[in-house]
């Protein structure tokens, strides 16, 4: 079976700007890669379209269409569980969806937002819910959002939790432990950028930040990687301990 | 040519307690492992044989053969640059004799102790010149000991820099975020800190804490790695971001 | 249009205490100040009342007569949400109605609790709900508390966020950033402490605060400020990275 | 009147393997301890009683009966709210439910788990439930679970709070700043380890983790103290300075 | 033999203004206190002598005769290391003179500034330095300063160290953790403050600290204290972890 | 008299990567800017120019006439103090010669690196010295570097010191709270970074950070700021508080 990557997104367009490559790399090697949209961003990111004039629903329409091309030129999955943004609000009926989501995809990593963000509660309230719902997902005697109990190959191990990078990282406390190095999965991160259209200035600065966290990525390697010149990167922070029989 | 692994160690017995199952696992891997001792830890971590009325250079003397018995028990090689503890200070000779050490190693990972430890001075002043002198080695500017000009293939890369467990973690700020599976090392471990008759005491203190990281990595390892049930372990902080181009 | 002064307050007395000289500071320099106050402190912080057999009507209804004299001492407006204390409960409405107050205000600045306060849980939630409204009010996609949607003057800016002293500086990780010269307003800050006299005891030691506070305005000051010896001062710590066009 | 030990526990077991000793001594020294357990662990931490098809209901009635035995065995009283677990919630309803166990035991020192735990968020939601209760059961304005106001001699002091050791205390930000000897107290604590037979594995664990603590308040110890050599200990973290007449 | 308390200050009034109060507590209840000054503050902390035109000589006289009266005030003893200040320089002949103070004091307990004060490193200095003394003084292989190796009893144990409070709290990242109630012996605290009239500024500043420190002693207090009204207090904070038996 | 800036960079180029836009932006304001770089980055900055084979005094000479182009380009004036790189090593000397300067250009305002850089040990020493330095050149018993003592009108006063940014800003702890406005000064920072041509690459990658700092600039400002689109920023961080009589 490959293994399997859940991205866990508080809006419809974080996954792309800030896990693109990563997706975009384990697809490339083959491996499951499935994003769920906590919400479109509907009413805290769309505010050009409310300015157009636009209902909520045609909003919500058109970031699930931005979200799913997006996802597939990443070669990823997608669902929404429209949970609402601004606030985005916890709930056990909210955990329950996502436990069941965690037991359905039987992930080998997840990736979701940092715990802090003071320009945006959503994303920590997302990182918050995709941590509990990994805990309890990992639990038989905690049930499914239908009532019955998991059974004993439904419940899931511990993957590791990497949370990827806020727009502001320093004022979110963000310090970088994993530099992934995204060259090759580059092209189609930038293709996904590409189709969210409302957000065209951003194409640039996200890119920018792939050779900004390129540089450190050749900055911090050992002597023997043999990195090409053009290295581009996406910076992580780990959540739990690495667990490893090498120290590298 | 194989992989190297470069351990700076305040005192002769460090590196043993602290970093013993990672020196073996990279010698079973067949790597290179070298161990340099900055001091014998002959002053501050002596007390028996000074109450056994012995002098300087014999205790000096013990505590360097136990020392390489307990490196050839790891599979390592050992050398001593006698620079004193209690206090173990800092100076331009000793951090030029290290650049000189870091840039004939060549090494591919380092080891050394945590920036802080409350209960021992020397610990925290060996890991300052572990990292001043790699980042001096790395430089084509800089000198060797003898004065000579390094050539371009003397200098060093950046390799990672693992920090080893303090006697009292919690104290020293130290918060692991590499647990290391050091089952198949243990064996070579436990033999080499029966090379270390002093401190008969610590044989079985150092080997519960190995189970109870052992525990920690089950705790903390991903779902497919099928550890097995008596896992030991190593706890270690990376002072570096790690670079990589998968996330697991 | 001249600035306006935003002052989140948990309880009906907070404002005085904690940031009474910025608020008649700013009055004095013919600012709009305006204080909500989410709670009237009813049940947490009227301890002398209940002992004297009032109920809870008549002690809102005493606190709020207080909080009205001293608000008007410094120039300010006032208003209460009303919203119950010990414990002061977040919710959709309470978040609702401060948006509105936002909106309605325009703030320049905002002045609020600090997050952490170990003994009073109502200072932080205040906090928290002083910074969700502030984003929530920005975004012209989130409603009005009666459901319409916000004409596009009608969302507001970025103003900064001052956290004011909480009664245990250390204990609550304050570490001022801010240091406020409130000389020229301190008449008018003792002037509003007078107006809550269950609190008389409470009159001296915040003005030793103050002079405390003025010492440290003294001691970190530029060369060029020409302070007069009789500084008084308060204390505030920064969410938010100050913009500016010069270095001072 | 004897001194009272209040511990609060999120789930059924917690308190024997974290605090025992602390129990057992308090009780030895003829003071009253009382443990309140928030829920029975009935979903997250009974992984082999559901794997043996067992009922919810048996499942707490197992717990409920190897708990009162281990407290018994420490010399404790024990009582159960039974809020659920996994996750356990904070309500109101809760909150005033723990207020009247404050007010009907008036604790001289309070014990509960700390306030972060990455691997298990009931614990942290225990904490801060104990740790908002504790502040409410002080005001004489908030009004028991009745419905009636506390009297006076009702309301409780300023009881010191610790804060008891997690799983994996580096991993969540667990320093101990005391250490408490239970040398005296272990065999109680041992007694009750024995009296939760599903966990048996656990009993040497935390045999070893009392010894590692035991050579640490060795290491940490006043000269005058004249410590047996075979000390146990507990690790603890103090949530509010420590008042006192003499440094020592 | 008595109790005795050893007070390590960077400069020659330090010891009043900051530990006063628990080193007359000490001398009250007939416990030894040695205040060791490593400095006069001659460079630093005398501007109005030097603005009189006085030489360093007549300055570091006025410092130390300043200094025993307010030592003998307190009930201490005192004793000068003159290693100059502005910087105060720390040296191995420095350290082996306070190894050397250590092992003739003998101390219960350790009382010297906190690690951090942006205002003036000479505090931090004398930290280090005491700090570092304190751990090599417990080494039966570390020389005194005339080379001889200490006996088995002329080393010390494991003395607990509390910093004192420095002039600006937050800024030096001062959080208290343990409150001293100084209410008996804070008139030889304040008369050991009139022994200094160069600073007669200071006397009220520190009287109104004590208050403030008192009002926090209240505060924290647990229910059976039954502490009087005028309480007094000074602030600590410790650098090891307290080890008891009883947890209050 | 204008205002006067100082900035202390630990070799010939970090001064303009990290400061030029502070720099110029006084210049271009009329004050007085001098630049002292404590050595010329000779071992460890110039590695381009060992490998073409150049001598010691050669590379220095040629870091010098870039480094006084650039800071002409910027408006400022520049010195040298030659103490030597990789390791930059405080010394008495070298801290009396910079307390000189201080003395000499009595500045307003304070730029050093941060206190804390993984990858480059002479930043954080530059810092240490430029702080002491200020420290002791406020006291007027602390000798200028030949021996007299300073008038009373030759010692500074408590100028504010701000961290300018460094390579890897997490790595290094760097928290921006202050993000400085350049877009006016930008062109002269651009022809000061093009006066260093061995470093052609980081003319764009610091030409992307202005512009990623200035969409930080954007993004916290307040509303009534204006500011036009396309803003270019620099990020700093205070290491006092800041004092004023306006919050803002």
């Amino acid at each position: 079976m490959p293994r399997s990557l859940l991205v866990v997104s508080a809006h419809a367009g974080d996954f792309v700007w800030r896990a693109g490559g990563a997706i975009a790399a384990a697809a490339n090697r083959g491996e499951r890669a499935v994003v769920v949209c906590l919400s479109f961003g509907e009413r805290g990111e769309s505010a050009s379209q409310w300015l157009q004039g636009r209902s909520l629903d045609e909003i919500k329409g058109i970031r699930r269409t931005e979200a799913e091309a997006a996802a597939s030129a990443l070669g990823a999955e997608i669902e929404f569980l429209d949970l609402g943004d601004y606030p985005l609000r916890e709930s056990p009926q909210a955990l329950a969806a996502l436990v069941d989501v965690y037991r359905r995809v039987q992930p080998d990593v997840v990736l979701t937002h940092p715990l802090a963000d003071p320009y945006n509660g959503d994303h920590p309230a997302a990182a918050r819910m995709a941590l509990e719902a990994r805990v309890l997902a990992q639990a038989i005697g905690v049930a499914n959002s239908d009532g019955t109990l998991p059974a004993k190959d439904e419940i899931i191990g511990a993957p590791p939790v990497f949370f990827f990078e806020p727009h502001q990282s320093e004022q979110s406390d963000f310090k970088p432990d994993v530099l992934l190095d995204i060259t090759d999965a580059f092209p189609r991160k930038r293709a996904a950028m590409e189709c969210l259209p409302a957000q065209k200035h951003m194409w640039s600065y996200y890119t920018d930040l792939a050779i900004r966290r390129g540089v450190q990525v050749k900055r911090n390697a050992g002597p023997n990687l043999g990195l090409a010149h053009e290295t581009m990167g996406e910076a992580y922070v780990r959540y739990y301990p690495q667990v490893t029989d090498v120290l590298a």
